[in-house]
């Protein structure tokens, strides 16, 4: 035990001005790791230099990558995103305030109250992550979300704000303007306008890429702002820009202070040497852990209600980076690491039963935040307090876990506020892109993400097809006919649940038979309808 | 192609009455695997009639496990527990009216308007993901929840309600009455009604076992009311009984529905046969998936907003259940299946990036919803609306995964609606107990959960003692010193981090030093402070 404590002051981390601990003592790793993977990490740290001198680091979309401009713009390759960045924040601050005042109001009330945003992928989960964290409890608009395609999701976020759309400014968050979800969601919620004779131009703001369709819809609608998205900011990295930015700004967070605490973990994130750079620490850690072939599973436990949302922001962070099929050599490498969460102590109620006993295929980060809450605390049993039963439930779990063997890394913060949410993000982007470069994969692109679109769309135009093959026959027709009417006899099941899905809405469509058994089944169309 | 549409309709499972498909075809095992799994079913099926006819199942607290009567008592193994079922389904359903009616009212205003329910583990995570799903837009008490013991997190739940607090109904659940966030949240409550000078006991109900301590107080301060956790429920599995059923009654949800969906999907899957039982064909997968041996993680992707917390609902029954060290034969063993996801599309943009391409570590599980919305659709682009793009993003995902290898299930619904909802709570139970007994373990105990809350009744024990040591001590102490004062010098590393956490709040305690070199580090005690 005595050499455990040595190994925790051996290895921890700690940044004061940030109030920041790392404690990485608690992963299995031999002391000689960081010397086997030190000609890695200082290609790391090299291939993280050139990235941030504006290299071309997202080679599908030719494209440099530079999230970490946001926060210190004079490190940025040219004078004009300098100038670029410097603007935009000032704007958002301006809006914000603005709006705040009442300088800026809808048509028919004296003020906002709501904030309704749309946007899905990295247009929702930074700002939902940092309204989750960092929201105050009397916020100047209550923020909304629809960040998906489901039109019942829609209904119920258009249902909460019923009384209060005359008062409610939309956010549409799409960096081409063709994203199929958010385009999806502006429409509902013009439709929902419409109907209620209110002009949606006026309570729009869009956050877009110059050029984009959205953009051109927003300054032919003249809606009431705009915001760009820069081509140098990917999706899951741009919740310091405008995309996370304006939201958090009309809530009433300090956006200053989010970005400079994402700009001071930069700094020590930069220092090119392992044990001194926590990223640099996390990234070694995640190597020992999943022996750099991503074999065990993140469990992220942020002891703290208000970080439930860090582990679904991280999920997409480092699933979306990692989760690659070829290495930069075009070897094929199956890369990636699974990441998942909740919150403590919650979770433990969930399965930390497994994670203590059960399969050993994890390692855990627990995230502990050392201020209980804003003032003072009741005795719940003699000279404790809830939070001590919050911080007593960490210890024990992450004790237990290592008596079991189980690894854990655990990070502490001093409180929940812009400044250290700033850091944790700024953290965690650094210790992605410097594992990416241990394990000699691009951190910066998504192949996978367009094919996705790709085989959405090619089912909606085979959809297409089927509809027009129902209206044409006069007879109801079994499934695997319609198929090869609609040129798609290779595609029969899929025929079968794209109707199947027509069928249980009002589109006129009918599916008659044995449901037990498709190839009983045949479709008719009584009656087209849908409402332009 | 056209054998994949053969294996499709072989292997595809409906239920009509429930409006109930089970698509296993995309899961990639032979067909051999059913027979060589043949008596291993029959030994699963047995066991589970056992179960259900009141066998000693929990062999750690010597008690039946009786989830199944709740939804048809005359399965029940003794009058007395039959007719405690019914009576208090009627109960339940009689408060809630007399509730929605204001015949049971505050003392202070005509209605209840809010609802405080107090819980963690099963206590929280059932009743969430059935606010969730079917939680209606204008509910006659609107749901909050205290699911965890942190401080700030119990701050702002009752700041959100701060001016209706006198207008909150507050259920505390907790089966033993001695599960610390519970009781720690029920304190916290109690503070707050005290210090707007409300009466707590005529706002409060408790959910608990006859003759818990919780019982004892709720009968001592008169409680408005009282209903019971049977010790033949356990947490994880208590949806279907007062726990899920009280919460769900207050906010207006059909629970006769509810209990009606999961009795008929516990009907279909108590068939002893593997093709026929969508429960055993779940189990089957999961076996295929994880060699036995939950070597692959469930992926859960509902498409569907509302049915958003199910993928944690579902962690919570598979991984506790599951995550188990030993067999049945008590040899050592490491079972369990890893759970995670949120919803489609929203994941996609998030994470199926490393699905499509990455690590193959996992199986998913898509959940489909037939019916869009309540109502009529907009068209988002010609012949197609929000719902088409929804249900295109499913099957082309599922597609991908197929053509690059990844194993998927595909559970499809009507609509989300008590009766599914009760019928996928039954349908995950019933396929958890059978794959359990196909691996050879028990899925009805938790040792680990105990165990860690011993973990942390130490760790509280030992911040008392380094307390004391600092009250007495007349100068400030080396972590080192002070943990031999406490009796730990095994374990400095913890009391460093206790006397962290009390340095951060304000409890007079004083850490001076460098923060970064804890071996400089003293702790003193300005003053004790603790409100009690």
């Amino acid at each position: 035990m005595g050499s455990l404590w040595n190994r925790f002051q051996e290895w921890l981390y700690v940044h004061p001005g940030l109030q920041f601990h790392l404690d990485v003592s608690r992963m299995g790793f031999d002391a000689g790791l960081p010397e086997r993977l030190d000609s890695a990490f200082a290609a790391a740290f090299a291939a993280m230099e050139d990235l941030e001198a504006g290299g071309i680091a997202n080679p599908d979309e030719e494209r440099m990558v530079g999230h970490y401009w946001l926060r210190q713009p004079d490190l940025a390759p040219s004078e004009e995103i300098r100038t670029e960045i410097v603007a935009v924040i000032e704007r958002i601050e301006g809006f914000a305030m603005e709006v705040h005042a009442g300088t800026i109001h809808p048509p028919t009330a004296p003020r906002f109250t709501d904030l309704l945003a749309i946007g899905i992928g990295g247009s929702a989960l930074g700002p939902q992550f940092v309204a989750a964290a960092l929201g105050p409890d009397q916020a100047p608009l209550a923020i909304h979300f629809i960040d998906n395609t489901d039109p019942a999701g829609i209904d119920r976020v258009l249902a909460g704000l019923r009384d209060r759309l005359g008062s409610t400014l939309v956010i549409d968050t799409s960096k081409s303007g063709g994203t199929p979800e958010p385009r999806n969601g502006l429409l509902e919620v013009q439709q929902a306008f419409a109907a209620q004779g209110l002009d949606f131009a006026s309570h729009a703001v869009a956050i877009t890429m110059p050029g984009s369709r959205m953009d051109l819809l927003a300054h032919e609608q003249h809606w009431l702002a705009e915001f760009p998205m820069h081509d140098w900011v990917g999706g899951r990295t741009s919740v310091l820009s405008a995309v996370g930015l304006l939201p958090a700004a009309l809530q009433g967070i300090d956006i200053r202070a989010l970005l400079e605490g994402a700009r001071v973990m930069d700094e020590a994130t930069r220092v090119p040497r392992v044990r001194t750079n926590p990223a640099a620490l996390l990234a070694l850690s995640w190597f020992h852990a999943g022996e750099g072939r991503g074999s065990k599973d993140m469990v992220v436990l942020p002891y703290k209600d208000s970080l439930l949302l860090f582990s679904r922001y991280l999920q997409q962070l480092v699933m979306e980076s990692l989760g690659k099929e070829m290495d930069l050599d075009g070897k094929v490498v199956h890369q990636g690491i699974a990441v998942y969460g909740n919150k403590g102590s919650t979770d433990q109620h969930a399965y930390v039963q497994q994670l203590r006993e059960g399969i050993p295929n994890f390692f855990a980060t627990f995230i502990e935040v050392l201020e209980d809450r804003c003032g003072d605390s009741i005795e719940v049993e003699e000279g404790v307090t809830s939070g001590d039963f919050l911080s007593g439930f960490l210890m024990g779990t992450r004790q237990a876990l290592y008596d079991n063997q189980r690894d854990s890394i655990t990070i502490t913060i001093g409180r929940v506020e812009p400044r250290s949410i700033g850091a944790l993000i700024a953290l965690y982007e650094r210790a992605v892109g410097l594992y990416a470069s241990l394990v000699n994969i691009n951190a910066y692109h998504q192949p996978g993400v367009e094919a996705g679109k790709k085989a959405a769309a090619a089912i909606l135009d085979l959809q297409r097809r089927v509809v027009r093959v129902l209206q044409a026959a006069d007879h109801p027709l079994p499934l695997e006919d319609l198929a090869q009417r609609a040129d798609a006899s290779e595609a029969v099941e899929t025929v079968y649940q794209i109707v199947r899905h027509l069928a249980a809405n009002p589109r006129g469509i009918v599916l008659d038979g044995d449901p037990a058994q498709p190839h009983t089944l045949t479709a008719s169309l009584r009656q087209l309808v849908l409402q332009p």
